[in-house]
């Protein structure tokens, strides 16, 4: 039996269902601010939100976020995507709309630690993280219960030496078409290149160090090791390369001589569970945009 | 049917049964650290750790917090408190000793916001806050469920301007002779004098503001008026005045021109449930010591 | 003799003789954002850097800063903003264009602290403070050295209660066409409604609290007396109101129940100097509006 | 000619002259803390502030720092270490004790980068850095008026990789027996293995990253190359391992996606210089202890 808790309305009075988001990114160049702001004036669109970076005045990237409201989003947005083509062709755009109102949905994988997964539940329920949380999917069977508390489908598929690959297979059977996210919340398993690349700049793991110190494994024990003074956690988009893809949020607290492993633990996961849950917030909003191997974050 | 969570052992390898925990505070003279510190020598005690804090070299108020480890100790700590009277009175002291092993039994009290109950079950169930819930008292019935998953017993005490003298009352009954501590989760309704009397620097509240700044009703509309650049979370024990009493811990958060009321809500609903965490932590660690109106923290 | 330090060049390599900044305000309206950046885009300017907020989507503010790049831009400035002007009269628009060669002009006005001072000059001849630091006036003779060895001139002006009407004519005649902003770094004489007027939302002041805790005198006697866990400073806007002008910038420092007023003050004077160090650099970079009693700040 | 700076009174009212500082460390056993405030009670200590730590109750390592006053202390102190040697055999302890009046010796090293220079400068003469700066030592000739408006020796010895052998015997010269600590202001000049070992933890460098992350040349640049989103500083003691000698301080600045490496490299000088002025004021207040690879910091 389910503790009955169901997410929030969103508390922002917007009317979600008119707002969409959409994102840019091409070759720097006069000209662009106008003509997107321009098109979407013509459509009838209002701009509530705009957010730019420029990497380089001269000849650099543009990146470019704009929040708008529409009428009749829903309808209206496949003509308005068919005519920004024009605009698109003209200054090489990459680009995405995004309707607010289509919440992404995430699976979240889990092994033995908690944390991470119970602060991104209770921010869901709480309404303050705008997605789906459509499944939990754990190497173990420790968190059915709570997980299922909140209504949330979990799906325990063990993995051994001998059974990776075929833990992958049911891990993409049910992820297949039906997952926007995936977020690695304390996960200790290794994902493969090949699951990696069908979700390119879309799982997001959280690794328990201020990268790119104390890569790999256990380091809290490396961090109370080298004696430092402040410990983190790193949220970022995975890559084939351990704990080596595009950072997206960070996060440190200070520690002391007096804290041994297990504080530094303990103490960690409260950051782990906060830089987490800011960088999948960010990813469900449309906030993120990936360049090489780093984020361009408009928050 | 509970999800089951106990709270796990905590983690670190120290054997609590031995371990006790001493508050002192006197007028300030020459030799108490060399009397207590031989005292517990020849009883045969470990100093573990001991902090001191003088308000004024010359004359002032002496404040010390020691832990130390003693073999049998529920049984030979009678006689050591017998024997400790004659040093206490050389110096004038007000003192205390807390056996670790002996948990703080905590009630809460919770009215319609459940994020800083949230914090404090799952820090107590992740083994971090080292104390018993004994109970959670609300004046809705909303949070039952929840409660009860942990295996927390739920007392729903309606109160109305008519039932408030009888709800108290029940309180009262409640609590008495069964709590060490109780923590005011936001609980949105005054607590009396008397019942304050009977808790004296036992009740811990969560306001939700830098004090003294935006004291009483509304706090974060009050900050959003104002236009501060930081919002806040204080941690205080409960006086007669309405956010006067001793501020136990404070922390803020960045926020800007364009977070809304609800924005700045939901921020601080982030620093409240970290703010009144750690001072729960800390009282139920004998970390605090009250003076006048400020807290000592030995932290 | 001078120690002989002089600005170092702005280390960005941008061309700033072509770069403008464009500061707007108005009722909020579809088409905002277009007819602003086509306009731009018609006067072949290449806008850098944009940002936006609108306090309410329906029908409330809208405010804009726009950085752009225009060949020529001292001539064409102009005529670009009397073309400028049939778009403000459609949006009903306040707004200013500013040059960003042309460097503000700033008049520094202490007593006898020095570390506000002392961080300004030290941000401007590192090159971070991209303003003219073009005079320092105080009522007292102390810092007359230090601030002639930066080549600045140096006016002591002191002021009592019967020659504070003389004094406060001798600062208008010393800054007036002469200075674009006069910043209060722990000047300790109240400045009269007459002298804010005519400097409307140009006076920066740095007050030792966290905003609106502890308005007044001796702010860290009343800290310390309430007993916080953290010590602020507030940068603002002078108004009337004493201490209550918008805010610009605040930030806070923990503190401990071991750090007495003189602690207080010590390291209270870190956090004024970074703060207003901070609210000056937004100034100078046009990167600050005023609505009602708010900065809306552009960083 | 000198703006004539000296360093004010150190602000505290106590009676810095018969205040000393203790520092201990030796394997942990029952009754170090009694036997030493026991001693220092007989002796007609009074003790003002007592730290200490324990790596490990079972066995590991035990650190203690005492401040204490006591009567007429410059007369007395041979006498009191003379008989502290029976208790410091007893338990195998590594001591000093260190009178407060006594002020540290500092050379300060820098090149061209004068930011943290001046911050121990301005705290030096503000009266926060209880200590003596006895000299600047620079391979550059550039901040010699700078310095020298302090009244503090400026000794410029250019290093080429000719003469590096030579320069280094000219700085052991100026600091032999007249030197108590070396700060590495940002000098950018390998120090060799055998000036180091002279000077055993009595080098403190500024690191501009958060250590272990971008160690040796650049750090900015690896950090914008890596993208991270917090930079920061750490001030180490120096030993022959380039930048892996024991952390003192670490300190962190939130960066984001448009900030480049030179914006890096500006917000950066600021944390630098205040993780340096931590570390050198915990140093002059005998606060440090050393440790294999770590520092014990009772601040």
């Amino acid at each position: 039996m389910s503790h009955s808790y169901q997410p929030q309305e969103n508390k922002r009075s917007d009317d979600k269902s008119i707002r969409a988001r959409m994102l840019i990114s091409c070759p720097d160049k006069a000209g662009i601010v106008a003509a997107v702001s321009q098109f979407l004036y013509e459509q009838g669109a209002n701009i509530v939100q705009s957010d730019q970076y420029t990497m380089d005045p001269e000849g650099g990237m543009f990146f470019m976020r704009i929040e708008f409201d529409l009428q009749e989003l829903e309808v209206r947005l496949p003509s308005l995507q068919e005519d920004f083509n024009r605009i698109a062709d003209r200054f090489s755009m990459r680009w995405s709309i995004f309707r607010a109102a289509r919440r992404k949905r995430i699976a979240i994988f889990v092994s033995k630690e908690d944390h991470c997964l119970l602060e991104l539940l209770w921010q869901w329920q709480a309404g303050d993280l705008d997605a789906e949380i459509s499944m939990v999917i754990s190497n173990h069977d420790d968190m059915r219960s709570l997980v299922e508390s909140f209504g949330i489908p979990y799906h325990h598929i063990p993995v051994t030496a001998d059974t990776k690959a075929e833990a992958e297979q049911k891990q993409k059977e049910l992820t297949a078409g039906k997952i926007d996210l995936i977020v690695l919340a304390r996960y200790m398993q290794i994902v493969s290149p090949k699951f990696i690349e069908q979700y390119h700049n879309r799982i997001i793991n959280i690794h328990h160090s201020f990268l790119p110190a104390f890569v790999g494994g256990k380091p809290y024990q490396q961090a109370y090791n080298r004696g430092v003074k402040l410990i983190g956690a790193t949220a970022h988009y995975v890559t084939e390369e351990l704990d080596g893809g595009p950072i997206i949020e960070q996060d440190v607290q200070r520690v002391s001589h007096s804290d041994n492993v297990n504080e530094l633990k303990r103490m960690g996961r409260h950051i782990e569970r906060i830089v987490l849950a800011r960088a999948v917030k960010w990813h469900v909003e449309d906030r993120l945009l990936v360049y090489q191997n780093k984020t361009v974050a408009f928050v």
